[in-house]
């Protein structure tokens, strides 16, 4: 049996608990760059090489105290629905799933962290946490860098840092990121303000999906955009003090939806439940953007039910391509998911009252 | 206490029985312009003439067997807010709204014949029936027309006919119309077709409140546009050969959406059912539409439930500002009625399950 089918009906850990500030952030996510020495970049490497990569690496990991238990999962293991459902859970990138050739891709049994194996660097070591926490989740990706390190032979230059195939990861291979969940700054127009300032401090915001996929809807997922010149504690400090500016904002925002627009917010929230609860056919960005309402209902109360955070959650990973296919056991083309994705949706909200 | 308030909770007759192709045909109306003989048209009128043509008007309805009892309003006991009442139970036209200084209009008491006094003309004379039966409509007007007649003495030439206010009157001074319901031909984007066809015939077709108000949303008002050159009996055949086409379009319309395009179909359908359970703001525009749809869906067996089409047809006269406004006993602005009329609608659809 395919080890991924296990994980359909659960969310992924840092979905299922709740962390600082869990109402905006969802989650914190470090990532590392590393290239093995001595081993041409990923755009050189002759499919032998791969091969030698994948298992240099399954062998480190095998070694390493935390990580000796996880999924190791290579390309011909994967079909591509695994990849998307992957992709979909956030434990690889969409260039992972992109990349031809040779890949492999390692997940804790928790999916708090999985090291993405020939994707742009020969090692994308990635660690989640729920909420606001990236220093947490900063010492678990540091304890594992430390562990693997200690079984693979590092690029790196001592005055450089770790080097990387692309010149904006050069340095200590850091990306540290937020997704972030800002209904209120969408629904008051002042998200566009947000993101202008964020660029202007060298920080990006992307769509839920990572690069390349836009920030639409009312997920951001905030990250720094060099690594070089700053150390780890100075790229996370930096993150992290910018996030509590937006945090701050966001809850503003809340707090002006419902003391300032009740009336009108209330209808946007109840309308959306409305939909959730009715619709035959719907896409997957339709029904995030109708499940984020429903979310910030239930979080300011406009709405009181039976449906947790949690449900409500594990219904976001739910509604996704991979995973409606997972859960029906068959393909599905876009025209039936629309119609799954409607079915599932209507069943969980018949369920409970609001 | 004001005549008008005991109906507000009742539609009128012809949306309380069911008439032939009512499905789609919501009601047939048909119009005479008269003036009296020896008096000014409405423009060259003095305010004491006005007063006597009330006046002389009132005796020959107390005289008419069939209008004797109905109401007769006069200007000063008529609000603006009687007057839009009176204008979204189609009982007076938008143009009697607006005609400032003397006016009156007699109403019989199942609301099927009501006699504007003082619009374009110094009378207007209508009559509704449920359905499609413009020939029953044609029977009850003419009679009162005639009984009226024996009382009044009409502006009438031997070679032009009845002398009316607007030459596109003169003759029988005969409008005929019917309020069709089309929402098949709208959701399949076939409406304008039938629109443009129907220009080229001399007919035009109006929004749900009469000339002036726009053909928007799923219901049409399809009358002659001149009377001149033809006899009361060609204008409404005429008209009623149009009208059966249109049918014939609209149900072969319907039948394409229940069988090609169904999922789709009972998504919109269902969609609207669940904004109008959901919603706590909404227009009389929108929410017209999303009955109109809901409609649809019970006509076609989309939804099955336990809302009768009266319930229906009550509702869609209930959420108009000015029953809306009756209904609560007070004056209401226009974000208040918003609000009001999404509660109303809320708890009409909650009680049935459908």
């Amino acid at each position: 049996m395919n080890p991924l089918d296990a994980l359909v009906e659960q969310p992924v850990e840092w979905l299922r608990v709740s962390g600082p500030e869990s109402d905006i952030v969802v989650s914190s996510r470090l990532r590392l760059a590393r290239n093995l020495f001595g081993v041409p970049f990923l755009q050189k490497l002759e499919n032998e090489q791969k091969v030698e990569v994948i298992e240099t690496v399954e062998k480190a990991i095998r070694r390493s105290p935390r990580m000796k238990d996880a999924h190791y999962l290579k390309r011909a293991q994967l079909s591509e629905l695994d990849l998307q459902f992957l992709l979909e859970r956030h434990l690889i990138s969409r260039e992972h799933v992109e990349e031809k050739g040779e890949k492999a891709v390692a997940i804790t049994s928790n999916e708090v962290v999985s090291l993405m194996v020939l994707e742009e660097d020969h090692l994308r070591l990635q660690a989640f946490q729920a909420g606001f926490s990236l220093m947490d989740t900063w010492r678990i990706i540091n304890q594992i860098d430390d562990d693997l390190e200690k079984n693979l032979n590092y690029s790196f230059s001592a005055s450089l840092g770790y080097l990387t195939a692309c010149p904006t990861n050069v340095g200590t291979g850091l990306r540290a990121s937020c997704m972030l969940h800002l209904p209120g700054l969408v629904l008051t127009k002042q998200v566009h303000k947000v993101l202008q300032a964020l660029a202007k401090l060298n920080l990006t915001a992307r769509g839920l999906y990572g690069e390349g996929t836009q920030a639409t809807g009312n997920f951001f997922q905030f990250s720094n955009q060099t690594t070089l010149g700053q150390n780890e504690d100075e790229i996370i400090d930096n993150l992290a003090a910018v996030i509590r500016q937006v945090i701050e904002h966001e809850k503003e925002a809340r707090r002006y939806l419902v003391e300032k627009k009740r009336v009108k917010f209330q209808d946007q929230v109840w309308r959306a439940l409305g939909t959730l609860r009715s619709a035959h056919v719907i896409s997957s960005t339709e029904a995030t953007q109708l499940l984020s309402l429903v979310q910030l209902g239930l979080q300011l109360e406009i709405l009181k039910g039976a449906l947790t955070k949690q449900e409500l959650n594990l219904l976001f990973l739910l509604i996704q391509p991979a995973h409606l296919q997972k859960l029906s056991r068959k393909a599905l083309s876009a025209p039936e998911r629309d119609i799954r994705r409607a079915e599932l949706i209507r069943q969980k909200f018949q369920k409970i009252s609001l």
